[in-house]
């Protein structure tokens, strides 16, 4: 069984926990169903990457404590799919309620939960109940471990990094009002680490970190530079594929020009651009219509925005690689990174 | 000076240490004053009866510890009064939202946070952001403490209490969808105990114990069984004032018939109503007619359920009082019982 399907097994005993847990509430019947249809409709179906990198995590971990390379413990597997579980409804939480903020129509092949007929502004409170239960299975679980606390305030200052990033995202690049003023590479690369690097990257190894009984802060410290350096060259990867990518391998047309994103692409337009080059992409940028679209990318193609992409792949992979070897393999183990940077690098979705 | 006006004079206090608590994040400057904004807009200017709750209750267990009738110290006043902060800053984290879920258009005299041009949506991570201020708060003030993890546990609770009674009361009573046959009266003490009561009665005074020393579960209990009573009771009075208070005296016209509210006026005379007369509730219920209104209002009439309500209201007062009185003085004090009881008995605003 690969490591994936064991965490995707999982699923059906933490919905159960989670609605056995409402019992103790006395949660009226009605309730317990809502509740359980939105877990399932919002928690899975997801590519589980982020949960499953707490598992992965902890086994490189402890390969390097025993010096062998045997599976992990029952314990271990259970406790690292528990918190990697958690990192999934956390990404539920964000996804519900960025749907209703980018008034999106459909979130993994299916409407969003808010498009629902009998949902609609519910959806907040569904938000907030899921956000909750992250913190209930923490305290089931993890109350009696030394690092209870730190894995409680973690997870609250990763939600909060991930809303400050949100919220400059919000009113830099707002849908319905476009103002190419406000971007910038600075601001670009401060949504990115805050709104997606530390929840996507951070947060699971750190939960690992935990669950090996690392308590070094240097460890923590370590693992965050590299990994936050690690989602920027993520982040930038989705918007360049968001445009150059082959629709049929990435699984959707991209919009981020027509919805006003700040990507990395338009913060590198805007750089390198001439004056006239920035005057067509005010002109045209966060508009609906396919000529302006058009107009864009051949900005984009004028200055070879492909091509200057290629160049920071390659300079992104040999900064962070230098910066793997730089630091103390005995703290945070170097294999950790680089399978990481393995999955990511050069992929084409 | 009054507690009330101490109360508030800390405010700008708790708005400069969260803005500052956002400059360790490397917030942008256009953050900081979204964020401001936010906070001041939506925590300020309620009648905070509920963050008061923290002091006046915390002075009536020092006085019984140190059998004098002395004013808090300076340290207690500021942990308490910090402690009151984070239940209004729950308070405007839930009023954030639900008025989005109500579609609501003004809220304490002004336009509702998401109703103002530039936020719309945007509302939705503001409340989350003012949600995860608390943790904040109580790491920076209160994580020497003893009591922290249960502190951050309390609040945790009780946030996931009143979302379980937001869920009850927004499935049980769409405004848009009137189906009445979903009511009864053991769904409305539900919603009334767990969407209200909690972090309105209970959790002041459960601060107000911490901050005490208090350690011995049977005190939270004792406090629980009864502030629960107090809160409920509590609600149907501010469902009679709805619909038979003055509205110069309540300061608005109440609507919970046009709104489809689930209150107790509507639960109880479907329970005590003839056929003929619960059918015409469920003609007129929650539609925007004047003509609807009237006809169950004149139901209402009919069953006499103000007189009915007045009944309760003598009948929840002895059965409290008894309840207080039966409990043990010296592990909550009964006069932080009595102090809130004398607040909202027979009150007419």
């Amino acid at each position: 069984m690969t490591s994936k399907q064991a965490f995707v097994d999982f699923f059906p005993q933490l919905v159960d926990d989670l609605i056995g847990d409402l019992e103790t509430l006395n949660a009226q019947p009605e309730t317990k169903a809502w509740v359980r249809r939105a877990v399932e409709y919002n928690v899975n179906g997801g590519k589980m990457n982020r949960g499953l990198s707490v598992v992965d995590a902890l086994a490189v971990l402890r390969q390097q404590q025993t010096g062998q390379a045997s599976p992990l413990s029952a314990e271990d597997t259970k406790r690292a799919t528990i918190l990697g579980w958690c990192i999934e409804l956390l990404q539920a939480f964000f996804l519900i309620s960025d749907d209703i903020m980018d008034s999106s129509v459909t979130r993994r092949g299916q409407p969003c939960w808010y498009r629902q007929s009998e949902v609609g502004m519910i959806a907040i409170n569904d938000a907030f109940i899921i956000e909750m239960m992250i913190y209930r299975i923490l305290k089931r679980y993890f109350r009696q471990d030394s690092f209870y606390v730190d894995l409680v305030e973690l997870v609250q200052d990763v939600t909060f990094k991930t809303e400050m990033g949100q919220n400059l995202d919000l009113i830099t690049a707002p849908e319905d009002d476009v103002d190419l003023t406000r971007f910038s590479m600075a601001k670009y690369w401060y949504i990115v680490r805050y709104k997606t690097a530390y929840y996507s990257f951070y947060l699971p190894v750190a939960m690992a970190l935990m669950l090996a009984g690392v308590t070094d802060a240097k460890a923590f410290q370590q693992a965050e530079d590299i990994l936050l350096t690690l989602g920027e060259y993520f982040q930038a990867q989705d918007d360049y594929l968001d445009c150059f990518g082959a629709p049929e391998t990435i699984g959707k047309i991209g919009t981020d020009i027509e919805d006003n994103k700040c990507s990395w692409l338009i913060n590198q337009a805007l750089l390198l651009g001439s004056k006239e080059q920035v005057d067509r992409l005010y002109a045209h940028y966060g508009k609906r219509q396919p000529q302006n679209v058009e107009a864009v990318k051949a900005v984009y193609r004028e200055l070879d925005l492909a091509g200057v992409f290629t160049k920071y792949e390659t300079e992104s992979y040999q900064a962070i690689a230098k910066k793997i070897d730089a630091s103390d393999n005995n703290l945070v183990p170097h294999k950790i990174f680089y399978d990481f940077m393995h999955k990511i690098y050069k992929r084409t979705k």
